[in-house]
């Protein structure tokens, strides 16, 4: 008699203009957003190097390991977000285990992919794990502010491989900065777009984020901050 | 015969113009740049305030104390420049003795006014040492470049109080931190300026900076980033 029993409700939501139940999952493609270790710097250089597409960019593997993860022997390194700070953004087909981490619990998400993503540089960008690869990174530091007494983050590089993009990581990236800022109780983050792009600037819009036309940044750099060494 | 002898050479150079000896010295002024300490966050807190100049100021001494002097037993600790960081700018009537600090040693310089300075807050701003005022601050931290794979400061507050200003006090302030930066090998001195503000512009370009005409700051504050706390 089991023909006669009533069909199971079904899992997904049925969509009323076809009456038919959707096509459960498409591609399921699993993310995580963690903190960065001296060995994703090989990555973090080569996605630094893509986003600058010119010849002066000089930074080495070598001065992002130096900066970014120095020596705690020689120099003070005080914990993550506290100092310069990167959140890794991987991707995989398959889910990754849960983890925990003293300053940072890994942000997991599983997305459906209307169509499979195709990587052209799967095996320069692939991690040890669980068959991952890096997609993205975000790079941030802490910032003061004396009007609010309080400190807050500054986002000097947020970066999503090409293939990746248009799919909600970079607000993924942004999104896990900004809930990081707001769990420590500090005041604000802030970043620079530049003023004629209109979509990253809608973008940021839709996020929350004001753009202040009036300032404009300084920069002291090259020789004529070298000319200050010995004033 | 001593008056048949020749006049003692000036001590002053000689203005052709007047075939006379210039007047030596004018009025003194001996200024100081140095760390601040926990004792100076009253008259940091004061000259914010005068700066802002708006009843949405609610910096208090307590909380930048908390910010800027944290408890090291309960936060991490960070020495000067490699975390928020104040200079202070004293003057005086009287020379300041020289003094070393394991982090900085003071900046000491001797001004010579053509007119003495009348300071109407002298007695809110008197420090214990030496007949000194607190006449301004400098507060930076630092910031990061993935373009230079180096560390920078970026300058989030410089405040001359008004008696004291167009005196080469704000300059001296900014040239400070600049030549800190020189000296630990930084890429490069950051801060934000009004772009209406055209006598500022002038004294940085003069100073060697550049203004960064697209970029545009992105903020993300208050509610707005609030709400991503529990996303």
């Amino acid at each position: 008699m089991a023909a006669a029993a009533p069909p199971p409700p079904p899992s997904e939501p049925i969509d009323p203009t076809t009456l038919q139940t959707r096509k459960p999952l498409g591609h399921p493609l699993f993310s995580r957003i963690r903190l960065a270790t001296p060995l994703d710097v090989p990555h973090i250089h080569q996605m630094a190097v893509f986003e600058r597409l010119t010849h002066l960019f000089s930074t080495t593997e070598s001065s992002l390991s130096a900066t970014l993860f120095p020596n705690p022997a020689t120099t003070p390194t005080p914990p993550p977000f506290h100092t310069f700070t990167v959140f890794i953004l991987e991707v995989s087909p398959t889910p990754f285990p849960p983890t925990s981490h003293p300053h940072f619990t890994p942000i997991l998400k599983t997305h459906h992919l209307d169509l499979p993503i195709t990587d052209p540089d799967r095996d320069a960008f692939q991690t040890c794990s669980n068959d991952a690869v890096v997609a993205g990174f975000v790079l941030f530091f802490p910032n003061y502010s004396t009007f609010l007494a309080k400190p807050g983050f500054y986002i000097e590089d947020l970066f999503v491989r090409e293939c990746y993009r248009r799919k909600g990581f970079g607000k993924m990236l942004l999104s896990a900065v900004a809930a990081q800022a707001a769990r420590m109780g500090y005041g604000r983050v802030e970043w620079v777009v530049l003023d004629w792009n209109v979509n990253a600037i809608r973008f940021y819009e839709e996020m929350g984020a004001q753009v202040l036309q009036e300032w404009r940044v300084c920069r002291l750099t090259g020789e004529a901050l070298q000319a200050y060494a010995d004033k």
